[in-house]
């Protein structure tokens, strides 16, 4: 396991104290999973981290303790961490900590609580007469993962030149007479194998009418001649994801399988080759969506161009259409995110072509080295 | 794919109307994915749905279109059901969709709308004068969930069948010489098999100390002679989740390892057996807590005995400790939950033993029928 050292914790922490003080805050309580692993490796489904200026406050429970305990002894451990065990109500000790480390203007992290936690937190707050007040923030942690770091991308491009096989395990399963599901059970056997923890997200493999729909999983359908065949999969090494998208042909491709094909291809080597610092992701965004458009499959191309992928297999940056109620984002070095354009014809099917980019200083770097030109299968 | 069928779904939004007439609403907010499957058999990760007396208005986007207009023309169609297509933001549509239909009283999830969402509802109904009122509630859908219809006990009596031959084939994987994470695989690939759609959750095999780790993964870790491995798994079947573990020993058992097994084993007997409607949840939890108290394990077993099982893999009911903050839970005919007391000695091991089990008219039935002796593998 490859986690984040406490030197590079101890820089993130760093941030969000930047943060704290600009915003006149005391501390943040981090209620996002994956916010709370990039700011103390620990990787549970549940916990509540309160950062002060001083210390992080970790809230866990019981099934925790052993493995933050461990942890701690390795060059992997918190740096000025503090845990908080809780023996039956996360906010009951969430409310403790505040009280007992004196901090009085507290930020919470809005797009990740609940109404009803803060209904009760407030309430709680006012009946017991503690001097807590809470402020809505956005974005703190996300801003600050938005661009990895070094730590970061030693797993990320790891986790990336591991998909390879996978693929390849993916291809070696497609042909007349297989079905969907078989092939994504080899995917994900290929993917166990290729030593990632989990799944990134649910693997889809969609054949024929099915790839007409961009989140179809996997069914019963047996590959026919003359099919194109979607996979969508990906693998989490070390907490971190990579997510990569191959459309293949069973047999023999139509003409308007190969007109298709081509056409998003265009499309997504036009976004990756418009990848550079200072550009606006909604910039390479439209690069595809341009090159879709003149082959007349505009229509036909629903979804954004990318996302970014990190902790989550979605976030931050968007590489979409520019939306006028939020800032434009300029791609920035250290950012990674997919290039996935696609078209979707109902009753038809359906090309995506995906792959994960890297800014660099210079322009974007493709981290997933898979085949790119259409593979003809069971031929 | 079984999926419950409009009737069903019909019944399930007569509930939802009398929860809004009971609560003076005109129209409930569903933001939880497992809900808004629930009331449509729309099971895309994205989606808001608004349920008003007469209609469900479906809030979905692009990707979802066409899935959606596909079922409609089936036994699962969803009644009066309406699309909304997104364009660009999902809670654009939701206002407009509220200020179409002229709903004023308007329930919402306070357990799962974000505080972001919401205020930024707030704010731009009072910003454009709409003449909406939104109110928290808490469990309309739920509660409808914690009780099991036809359809749903269907497909779970299956999805628990199921899970016998996954668990023969991680028992096949044990001996001597392999890893967590090869084992990991195997239990994977049957699940694959066996037809489930995906993973219910990701799955455990922990050895060793690490069998003391109640939320441990699998790592590569190497079996040697005489280590317990909790073997902790489950699959999704037509969205409803199966569950189980079974701790099984390598070569030879200490006698340790043996008393703490059957002490185990008795404590989820005893559990099962105080399994009938009219008890409360609580008093199961304590059957099984008295049971490993009085074999001195009392500190040993930190998690809860059970969580309810469904579209969710954790849900309603939880058979823990009666809590001083929520209401007793009563047991109803129809609820289907795990038992899972385990026990758990840091750097020594430990033990899980986990069934799914249905409240009947005359007590518990265990849906999930693998071996329950202590399996003594590899030797």
């Amino acid at each position: 396991m490859r986690a984040p050292t406490t030197a590079t914790l101890a820089r993130r922490h760093g941030r969000v104290g930047q943060a704290l003080d600009s915003l006149g805050l005391d501390a943040l309580v981090v209620v996002a999973p994956t916010n709370i692993r990039y700011l103390t490796n620990h990787a549970g489904s549940a916990g509540t981290l309160v950062m002060t200026r001083d210390a992080a406050h970790l809230i866990i429970d019981f099934r925790y303790q052993e493995s933050v305990r461990a942890r701690q002894d390795s060059a992997a451990a918190c740096p000025s961490l503090q845990t908080w065990p809780v023996p039956s109500s996360y906010d009951e000790v969430l409310l403790d900590c505040l009280d007992r480390t004196g901090v009085s203007t507290v930020g919470f992290e809005a797009a990740h609580l609940t109404v009803a936690r803060h209904d009760w937190l407030v309430r709680t707050i006012a009946a017991r007469s503690l001097g807590v007040a809470l402020r809505p923030t956005e974005r703190i942690v996300e801003q600050a993962r938005i661009v990895k770091d070094a730590d970061e991308l030693t797993i990320i491009r790891e986790a990336a030149a591991r998909i390879t096989a996978v693929a390849e395990a993916g291809f070696r399963g497609v042909r007349r007479g297989t079905t969907e599901r078989a092939v994504a059970g080899m995917l994900e056997a290929a993917i166990r194998d290729a030593g990632y923890e989990r799944l990134a997200f649910d693997t889809i493999v969609a054949s024929g009418p099915n790839a007409a729909l961009p989140h179809y999983r996997a069914g019963d359908r047996v590959f026919a001649s003359g099919d194109l065949v979607v996979l969508d999969f990906g693998g989490v090494l070390d907490g971190y994801c990579c997510d990569l998208t191959r459309t293949v042909c069973v047999e023999r491709p139509s003409a308007e399988a190969r007109r298709v094909y081509d056409a998003v291809l265009e499309a997504q080597q036009a976004a990756i080759a418009a990848v550079r610092p200072g550009v606006l992701a909604s910039d390479v965004d439209g690069a595809a969506r341009r090159v879709l458009a003149g082959h007349g499959l505009g229509e036909a191309f629903g979804h954004g161009t990318g996302h970014g992928l990190g902790l989550d297999v979605h976030e931050e940056p968007r590489i979409a259409r520019h939306r006028l109620d939020s800032p434009a984002v300029p791609l920035e070095p250290g950012m990674v995110f997919t290039i996935e354009p696609g078209a979707y014809l109902a009753g038809w099917g359906g090309v995506r072509i995906e792959d994960d980019v890297l800014v660099t200083e210079s322009g974007g770097e493709v981290l997933t080295a898979v085949v790119r030109d259409l593979q003809v299968l069971g031929d």
